[in-house]
């Protein structure tokens, strides 16, 4: 007979099993499925979800972890059976807290939201979007009430995304961030010096960039034994078993960044992914912890590994054998500068390691604001040039190109933007952690060694999975809780050499 | 309220669909996927067969059955409901008459015998394999013991694969064949006249041939729309949805017959998959009739299509353009000649569109012997060498090259060789037929209309799908039984003008 707790492993597990199942359909949905395959494949993935919901909300979950709450197994939260059914409780206690005409109503907003944030786009209308809106802003404060929170109704919906972590504690490290940042953006902007970006917009083969992308993913510990590259229009990682993780990737013939970046960017999603324990696949020892940690592993492959110097004194000789007619007469400082440049802009998606954050700060401020009703949706485009007035510098020409450039708040995710900067900021403090634990990376990357960084990486962030909460995990591994203080003085040191600033 | 039809058939959907997700999961096993990813894949795979097999034999299943055996939509047997209940009422009674122990020693035996093929094989040690087949043949026996049969076993594991389909009937026309193929075979064997083969192995480039191809597929219908083309080892045609079926081949850079007819071939079965009616997926109406009906689609489009002078009086200029310095001095002639080289050989899959089918009468008739017990596994290999000699007029030097040649009966399919050469004499007969009521085919072809062949083919084959037996389908498409006659008509037409027979 099973105990109690096996039967609850293998529940989730099954669970998981779907779920993987689940992720093939949309992997492939998203890299070659056939155009006209799409409706069957909506059904297919509706089939699964639902038996994977189902599941989730199982009401002999809530029996198990009734009779597992006062047992020995619970006793040390951040052993694996207790982090198991700690983490299982709180995402029991979630689902069923929220009312099934709720969930039903958000996930047709949801849809709904994002037909209409396309056209809206298209149209440079946000008035033809402002109606969904709203209505997705009311089912989020919904939520947030049936679920509750300490503080303020945001707290429940960043709690989402970012278990265990507060509203209050997120605006005071982004605020601090902001603090510093909007003048060093400003320097930068103010510099005389500018890098020659034409360099990266020379003629770069796909075949090349694919070889090239590829390699220097296995180099940093990206393993194609258990996983694969391929090309999407909107890449992302994707994990559809233990040992198989997908990542994806776009090309632009003429323009070096996009792929490369990507591919360093996806990589790093997929290293974390593959050091989570396979023992415990698909229970809260073997899952990621939050999106912030994610994001933090993407991040700091792809700009504190993949933009630093010593990255490119290993890699570049390569890329001019690779690229000889893009980059043969180009040196190794125009080229490092060209993939360094700071500049405000407009677009999100396109900014730059530094001027990131304050796109991110931004939406956090005003996704606040609408959810804890002190900005009207109606108000929202006029508050959104006001910020990029105030923290870039800069205003955009229409809406298109300013509050409707992302699909987040269509989709309803709402609380969902600042893991972006809790990610550049996690990754920023483990970052000068195990360069002070390791004895310097810069040598080891100027090496072509990557190792040291990646076994550090899964012994302290991934191994752990769900044993410990992101912010327990900071304190734990840097010996202090999380601050601007990492981040910043990376981006100051870049830069000032990089820009000339005093 | 559904009604109880309704239930049934949304039943068989919802099976069907969890079946379409098992296909990509199996595609992209053989095509995509990660090395270290089997064993979590191989657990994915056997969670979804276990609910279909489930499913298929739901005791609801029969209820529904029975209440509908007397309605009215089940009077026109031929009628989409009709069918419906016919085909289902069939498969859930031989599902059900198997004991659940037996389906679990064939399914354990399969597994054993094709891992002791295997190594059988590699070790040219047909003793090592001998106990396990012995096994299986035990098991199919008792198998067919279970369902029943009217004549002989034999006849209970023939209609699993092509069903209706009798012992006596399938003997009756491969002996008839066979007296005349014999000397047919030989004859060519004595001619002076030897097409030269090098031309097909000169250097071919993969990204080229995969173009043509892809085009050719496309030309004679394979729509790519729903559909995709990829590499694998060993190639196959896979449906995952009413919208999307996939083909694979491989491609050896210095020959060029392998990926190209191999392409033209599954396409052939792509296009009946791609032709079956998308309203009636997961149901009798639209789905494949029989293997031997499937195979016929592959080999009309592979050899009565893509091995005629026609198609390449159309094909061949852009074959030149495509591969100038392996063809460009190559008369179209010659070409024609090579890709229709005769000649008696040991290995099935290598032969050639005359002497295949004596190597299916071959393994038919040893089969036969061994379900009915006129022959033991232990004198397996003699009688094989015996028969290779006298039909073939060779030996195989050893039983991997012979005996052991094929996974079919070590992974228990025994009653499917059969259906290949069933598939040859349905497509000569089919095709004969087309080629009358569409006033001749060859000149359509070398115009490269193959369009109305198309049409021909979904209208009276692909769409019926199983409303139909095989045999009704033939009789009402040609106007007569099943027999040898346009399929030896054909290939003597073929050869005595390529290799000057009297």
């Amino acid at each position: 007979m099973p105990t109690t707790f096996e039967r609850l492993c293998e529940h989730a597990r099954e669970t998981a099993l779907l779920n993987s199942i689940a992720e093939l359909l949309q992997w492939d949905e998203r890299t070659l499925m056939p155009s006209a395959a799409g409706t069957y494949r909506a059904e297919q993935i509706t089939y699964l979800s639902g038996q994977v919901h189902a599941r989730h909300t199982d009401p002999r979950i809530g029996e198990w972890l009734s009779e597992l709450a006062e047992s020995d197994l619970a006793s040390d939260p951040h052993s694996d059976s207790g982090a198991t059914i700690r983490m299982m409780q709180r995402e029991f206690d979630k689902l069923t807290k929220v009312p099934q005409s709720l969930v039903e109503a958000l996930s047709r907003a949801s849809v709904l939201g994002q037909q209409a944030w396309s056209a809206a786009r298209k149209a440079n209308d946000f008035a033809s979007f402002a109606g969904v809106l709203s209505e997705i802003v009311e089912l989020k404060r919904a939520q947030a009430a049936a679920v509750g929170f300490a503080d303020v109704p945001y707290d429940a919906l960043l709690d989402d995304y970012e278990p265990g972590e507060t509203t209050a504690n997120v605006t005071h490290v982004l605020e601090e961030l902001r603090q510093e940042l909007v003048p060093l953006v400003a320097a930068i902007a103010d510099s005389p010096r500018r890098p020659n970006l034409e360099i990266l917009r020379r003629e770069y083969a796909i075949s090349q960039q694919q070889a090239f992308g590829t390699q220097a993913a296995s180099a940093i510990g990206f393993d194609f034994r258990r996983g694969r590259l391929d090309v999407t229009d909107h890449p992302f990682c994707a994990e559809m078993g233990p040992d198989d993780c997908r990542i994806t990737t776009r090309y632009d013939e003429h323009f070096f960044s996009t792929a490369f970046f990507g591919i360093l960017h996806e990589a790093g999603h997929g290293i974390y992914d593959q050091g989570l324990r396979a023992d415990q696949y698909g229970l809260p020892p073997g899952t990621y912890l939050s999106l912030g940690i994610h994001e933090s592993q993407s991040r700091l492959w792809e700009n504190l590994v993949g933009r630093s110097r010593a990255f490119w004194h290993h890699f570049y000789p390569q890329a001019q054998t690779t690229f000889p007619r893009a980059l043969g007469d180009v040196p190794l400082d125009d080229f490092y500068f060209a993939i360094n440049d700071v500049r405000p802009s407009l677009i999100r998606v396109e900014s730059d390691e530094a001027t990131y954050n304050l796109h991110i700060i931004i939406r956090f401020e005003l996704e606040q604001a609408l959810i804890n009703d002190t900005l009207t949706v109606s108000d929202l485009p006029a508050a959104w040039r006001e910020k990029y007035r105030h923290y870039l510098g800069i205003e955009p020409p229409d809406d298109a190109d300013g509050v409707l450039q992302d699909v987040h708040w269509g989709a309803a995710l709402i609380g969902y933007f600042p893991t972006y900067s809790l990610g550049n900021l996690y990754a920023a403090q483990f970052f000068a952690t195990a360069d002070q634990e390791l004895g310097g990376l810069d040598d080891q990357f100027a090496a072509g060694e990557f190792q040291p960084l990646l076994q550090w990486l899964q012994d302290r962030i991934h191994g752990p999975g769900q044993c410990y909460s992101a912010s327990q995990l900071v304190e734990r591994v840097t010996g202090k809780p999380l601050g601007h203080e990492s981040l910043l003085a990376q981006l100051r040191t870049k830069y000032t050499s990089l820009y000339g600033l005093e």
